[in-house]
């Protein structure tokens, strides 16, 4: 699936992530990069993005890379996340950067760099995996 | 801090996650329960809940468990969070269950199990990380 | 599988972790407790245990509670781990207790304490994840 | 600290880890390589390398990034370690290479990918979280 083709996908599959407004910067064989911008809603107290807000972008930036590879299968589930806060995020442009570590039959997993504009310091680290489900006879 | 002063804080610190309607059913010196109710913004397709609305719960579990042993010190920051999505959850009522499995001087160590309303198995586990501010001379 | 036949199983399929003297003390549907006894191999400087002979311990717990569920299938392997370390240990009888968070077809998830002697606190906490291989026609 | 410094203290601090071999390939300042050979005690039926071998590689590669940064402190401790096991690894040369995520006054947090002969895709991808003990006056 291309940039475009995903970005349709989760604005017609996914209209829950809307605020998030992700852009599909950059995908391959086995990466991908997509952007959020903050708003309001994704911010803490001193200006800060929030965790969640983080977690969200991260698991989407899976899913999406994800999908780039397996085609639009939208029972794909995450099946574990590990995130580890590394700097506080500015608001603004927020970016993931990832790649698959592997690619499965059942078990995908990833991994992800997020980063703030104004530094090249990853703000979160995050490793995901996700289980694709079997496909079925005929489809 | 008592239930109802968590959640007063937590309305005055926090008004990005009164989405959440948290409520705070438990809580004592190692332990809360806490719950919300979802709402669309929460969901899927096929009506379960989402990855993110779980995460964001379990860290909010996990920074209410902390304010309530340390009292309200904003500056506590996830470091870390680690969640295994078990089961699919139902819309309605998700509770947050989760004790200490660790209060140190600068790192608190927290597990969660989350439930859906009408099953007794969790529909994630997670661990989490908070980093606590040294407290400032004076304070 | 009982506790004796755990053991027995251990002891002719993974002769390597004959070091670590693994002792089945409880076993039932969804929950294991086994025990070691550190020896000079599995000790640090200052006389604690090394955090990978609790991560050892801690996979073999894992393994066991799994196959005491589904019998002995060699081929199931660990697909990831993740512990935070709580406090000291201190040498001697070391004690994994865990419970099953799931049981699925494919996968099963698992988390545990740690134990030392000689404190209720937990020394570390883990949660595991396991590949469960599909059965094959006629086995 | 060079790479014969790390190799002399490794042997002179930990001599519980004397089976492992280590040999630290390349270290600069936020990145490692280490290698092992893997040996009958490291092998698992079936002739794979057993996930707690894995860990442990692991393991000490954080701990010998983070020296080659911090200088010798024997009392830095792993906070946390995940893992998500991603191939079949073969005997003979393991490599850990690593980086620093992030290098702070009181958590270092540090990736891995682990890698078997024969093949550039990693066997294994890990994340550690070091504590590092705060300096005492005079020291």
């Amino acid at each position: 699936m291309t940039a475009e083709m995903l970005e349709q996908f989760n604005r017609d599959t996914f209209p829950q992530i809307g605020h998030m407004n992700l852009k599909v910067e950059h995908v391959d064989d086995d990466s991908i990069i997509i952007s959020m911008r903050t708003a309001d809603r994704h911010l803490r107290p001193g200006g800060t993005v929030s965790g969640p807000t983080m977690m969200e972008l991260a698991d989407a930036a899976m899913y999406m890379l994800l999908l780039a590879q397996i085609g639009p299968v939208a029972l794909a589930v995450t099946t574990s996340l590990n995130i580890n806060f590394l700097r506080k995020p500015v608001p603004g442009k927020m970016t993931a950067k990832g790649r698959l570590l592997k690619l499965g039959k059942a078990l995908a997993v990833g991994e992800f760099g997020l980063f703030s504009e104004a530094s090249d310091d990853p703000v979160a680290h995050v490793t995901a995996t996700y289980s694709i489900p079997p496909k079925r006879d005929g489809a």
